[in-house]
């Protein structure tokens, strides 16, 4: 995700930001397994979710209103486009693009990847989706 | 980056896999900012490396052979072709692909996005880079 002319007292925000990726995630109905965030001088924010269908990311540019952002989920039950709108809204961006990269895609026909299980959870064992549908 | 017929004995390893990609990292001068690895059951690796100019991300499917691999770089210092390089060894990928994304492409003409400075490095303060050169 692009996301240009957000707003940049958001972007400049650690806690909000940590806050809009890690909500996001929620939204999407991931399992979330770790969560780093980072301020830089003099200003902008990285951070990473790390969920057991991947991982959200975040780089913001406070001075220039943008925020690069990538949302990379494997299997059917999350929902990507979920996080997307959810954090278009979080960060007030009135210009956004979405790209959207297939990963995963294998030589064989209906070969299929597992979705991760995290150690910590039980509850998604049955979750084995695939990323080439 | 994707990449497809690795060693899947290297893939499931937590600490091979972490090495790979911190090691990657520096190959490429990138700044280290924090490191997260988690591994998943029955097998499989997820892990970010922040480093000042972005991120490096992994997620493994030994099983599958198969890692798919982000390198997001910000500057003209860090060159992410060197990581890739240096992971497709690492890895002992014998069929990878790489994809190439522009980011931050910002509509002004000239308009350049500063390069992250670390709060804890102060060896980097000048590094004020273009990702849209």
């Amino acid at each position: 995700m692009e996301l240009r002319e957000c707003n940049p007292e958001i972007l400049k925000n650690l806690e909000k930001v940590r806050n809009a990726l890690v909500s996001a995630a929620r939204e999407a109905k991931a399992t979330i397994v770790d969560v780093s965030f980072h301020e830089f001088n003099p200003f902008g924010i990285s951070g990473v979710v790390i969920i057991a269908e991947s991982h959200l990311t975040i780089h913001t540019w406070p001075e220039y209103g943008y925020a690069a952002i990538d949302v990379f989920t494997c299997g059917d039950i999350i929902k990507p486009e979920v996080a997307a709108s959810f954090l278009i809204k979080q960060f007030e961006c009135k210009n956004p693009s979405i790209v959207e990269m297939k990963r995963g895609i294998l030589s064989h026909e209906n070969e299929k990847l597992p979705h991760k299980v995290s150690s910590s959870s039980t509850c998604d064992a049955d979750l084995y989706q695939t990323v080439n549908s």
